[in-house]
């Protein structure tokens, strides 16, 4: 049996465009002489849908959708993703099911058993779990197919008193399917291969693992679709960061064989390159799939907006990349000559907008209510708010979506303006911690240098006082970016992390300062999601709550 | 046995506050002779907790107040609603349960099995179900337990598969007893009275309800903690939106008598006094737990910022806010004489900041940009983004949370500026549709004129342009808030709101509004929740999806 599977990118809600990518590959694998082809999990409608999953209208166009699908699947079999309607007369209204199509018809649909609802994942909300395994015979095979998280129960920690794999493995099967949209994090695609190696010896089985890739908002799929024989070697790994469909043979004795060449790389990639593969396909989509073409983003001289220029001069090529130079009377010459060198080294279009005069205007129509009274956060924050209301005149007059620019550190510890850079449709390196910044321009400079080198060696400064310095109110970006991964990652509390053996007083006002900025996070742009905690839908907190010390 | 039920307000995450205030509560039980005291879901930690749950240092913190708690159940009994570890070795790490306390020490513990996962609800998230069921016996009686949501399986379209009483009931209690942390929406008192009074119905029993009462960031509980007899029939309703202790004796024929007046009202309130009740609860919640005393907000005299304005007056004392006219060139005169008007009836603070200077100026640094363009949304934006940085430079400098004014129809449909008007802590009104702030401002002048009668009579205009009116881009106010009610609330499509008999053109214009304004609608401050579908977390759609048309 021939065996072909399909990693594409979908668009949550586009029916027309995910079916005829559907269609496309149905038609692809037939030509290649494939017998079954796989889609990912919900590929026809898109993860995560969300909400749209409420809408009786939605499943009706899921359900139309799957039937022009089948109508194309002749001569050839198919596994696609989609909701269906329970039909339990019990519990939620829908199950998260695949459909095994062949001879233009539905023959057989899985529902998914184990339903993912921590982080980012919400499948609860919506979807009523199975609880009936049962395998599906197709030319003289026996498949074992399971949708996802269904075989992410670990064995030492179980997360769910289910295992479907338990139950249809007694059924005899020769081979495990399972189709997925697992979202990526740059440490996930070593966990991926390790828990799907572990089903594949446990159940002495070969497997085939189809992932979606393309991003959806702040949710970043990465592909790298997995082939493992029956002995958990894994045979295969399909391209990340790119749609591509793969064939491979199983024989009647369980082996797998395969015609291209073996793409499992002796070293992984590393975190950064990951990220920065990552972040470009994160704001590809979100412009591609907004309908949006142009992005534009203040530029400071500093390494945060001079990082994000260059993954946007990358992503949207840099005629689609307007930077506005925003100096106010405490901007360094320097930072004026950073800012042109990169947009020089990348070619991408600019403006100089100066605000000295909206801040003065501001500072003098507040004067009868501020007089007398020092120079505080107050002017810092209006010159910040002054370069939003900029930016986004220009993005109203000409239509350009603004990158946000604020690093992961400071959406910690709060150290942005609300309604000043913490603006933009999308943050672009909002999960991504200083430290990486500073590696992502390495990684961006590996071949020649765009990113300015003095952008790269300067101490960071928000500018916004004379002669500020971040390190001024925060700890050294190293030391702050180990207490928020053990805080924020981890779920380490303060005493705990004292413990670990950093500085009481540090650690206390770093947490602190994290805990009494979750209202401004609570209004910050969807943040392209890159670690396994990133800001928004992945960590919920209560704005005001009283907050672990 | 003499039976409290202890109504009380608790702040998320304080457990200072939280043991204190229920500590109290059990005292003054015990002087009044009680010998049972019961509080609400998850009293300890307050409700919703959200991931505060997911940290080990937050759960031994509520079992230390437990612990505390304990001591003083001398003489008397208690039951607590807190998170506990999940003693089984498989599923999620927390169960959502009550313990039975007397004689000092933690005699049971019940875990709550139906865990809803809808809404705003996040159960699962955290919590395993439990899928086992006990009665707890007790000075003769033996009581059934439950934890709110367990007495919320419709018979007829049933949402879990599981009925814990189903279970209970074959033990012979002869009492129910049901904690519950159940939000506010202005129609939700009748739904929970109809439930609740099923249960005493199909099982026989009599029935205490406790609920909590106080906001928590957008959720508002509601109290109204209820006392049914073993017919089905209410006999006490306890306080809304306040804090109470009620005492009642049950029998040992299961009868229930209390010596208070019965506090049934002939007449349910209506839902704008509801509303209006709710809506005061929730902003003195927001800034008493915020630990905030001042509100400021933009006055414009149109009717929103004024409802919101006679509202903050009214929770936070009208010396708390201040209120801050920023006219335009477009301003007219008779938004800032009503705007006036409306402070000198409040007796709130003013100030005037004339924004004409700080829009001229962020025009001119724009004219190499825009010369030649004509007026459009980018210079409307100017000005509403104008104000903002004048609003929060006042809350920077002075200590001030802002107000955000938008009502829902304008969130909805998008009727708003990012950054602009749509900034703010808390948006006080945007669960309430234009339709209803009218009918709120009628109720806020039920004793004498409070707001203006010039405001709520005039067309409703933005005043960012001449001569402009809401209805110049959107229909009546009183079409619109029922097309996006069909849309919002029941999940139709547009065909289906068609098919109802509004005009198509009308129906698919308002739903692409609503559609194209989620990434706006994101980056929004929380929204107090007054309905059963308000914006924020219980709608959590996607972003870049195609959306149904």
């Amino acid at each position: 049996m021939k065996i072909a599977l399909a990693q594409l990118n979908y668009h949550i809600g586009n029916f027309d465009s995910n079916t005829a990518k559907i269609i496309d590959a149905i038609n692809k694998a037939k030509q290649n002489g494939a017998d079954l082809v796989v889609f990912a999990e919900l590929a026809v409608c898109g993860y995560p849908a969300r909400d749209f999953l409420e809408f009786k209208e939605f499943i009706g166009l899921c359900e139309e959708a799957a039937g022009k699908i089948a109508e194309a699947c002749t001569d050839i079999a198919c596994i696609i993703g989609l909701p269906t309607v329970n039909s339990k007369p019990e519990g939620k209204d829908l199950n998260n099911s695949a459909y095994f199509i062949s001879e233009g018809k539905v023959q057989a649909r899985v529902d998914k058993a184990l339903l993912p609802n921590y982080d980012v994942f919400d499948e609860y909300r919506y979807f009523e779990p199975s609880t009936e395994f049962k395998c599906i015979d197709f030319k003289g095979h026996r498949i074992a197919l399971t949708i996802c998280e269904d075989l992410w129960n670990d064995i030492e920690n179980p997360l769910y008193i289910t295992r479907p794999m338990d139950t249809l493995i007694e059924q005899q099967p020769d081979v495990m399917i399972n189709i997925a949209a697992s979202p990526f994090a740059y440490n996930h695609d070593e966990e991926r291969i390790d828990i799907l190696r572990d089903n594949a010896e446990r159940y002495k089985l070969p497997l085939f693992y189809v992932n979606q890739v393309g991003a959806q908002t702040e949710l970043i799929f990465d592909g790298g679709s997995l082939v493992f024989d029956s002995k958990g070697e894994l045979l295969d790994e399909m391209p990340y960061f790119e749609e591509n469909i793969s064939y491979y043979t199983l024989n009647d004795d369980s082996t797998v064989t395969f015609e291209h060449e073996k793409r499992i790389k002796p070293n992984r990639a590393s975190d950064i390159e990951q990220i920065y593969q990552g972040l470009i396909l994160g704001i590809r989509d979100y412009f591609y799939k907004s309908g949006f073409t142009r992005a534009t983003l203040g530029l400071s001289g500093g390494i945060d907006s001079a990082v994000v220029c260059a993954l946007a001069a990358e992503a949207l090529g840099p005629e689609n990349v307007l930077a506005v130079l925003l100096p106010s009377k405490f901007s360094t010459d320097h930072s004026l000559k950073d800012a042109m060198d990169l947009v020089e080294a990348l070619g991408c279009k600019h403006e100089t907008v100066a605000i000295k005069d909206i801040t003065d205007a501001v500072e003098t129509a507040l004067h009868p209510q501020f007089k007398g009274l020092p120079f505080n956060i107050a002017e810092e924050n209006i010159q910040s708010r002054s370069r939003a209301v900029v930016l986004m005149a220009i993005c109203n007059k000409f239509g350009y979506i603004l990158l946000n620019t604020s690093n992961k550190s400071e959406a910690a510890v709060g150290y942005g303006t609300l309604y000043g850079d913490m603006c933009g449709g999308i943050s672009v390196i909002g999960d991504v911690y200083k430290t990486q910044v500073f590696e992502l321009a390495r990684y961006i400079n590996r071949e020649r240098e765009i990113i300015p080198e003095n952008t790269i060696v300067k101490p960071p400064s928000a500018e916004l006082r004379p002669d500020q310095k971040d390190t001024d109110s925060l700890p050294e970006y190293d030391i702050l970016d180990r207490i928020l991964a053990e805080y924020l990652e981890n779920r380490c509390s303060s005493s705990e992390i004292i413990q670990m053996g950093y500085e009481e007083a540090t650690v206390r006002k770093v947490i602190k300062l994290v805990n009494i900025a979750e209202h401004k996070r609570y209004q910050t742009p969807p943040i392209l999601r890159v670690s396994p905690k990133a800001f928004g839908m992945g960590r919920r907190m209560p704005i005001v709550g009283k907050y672990l010390s």
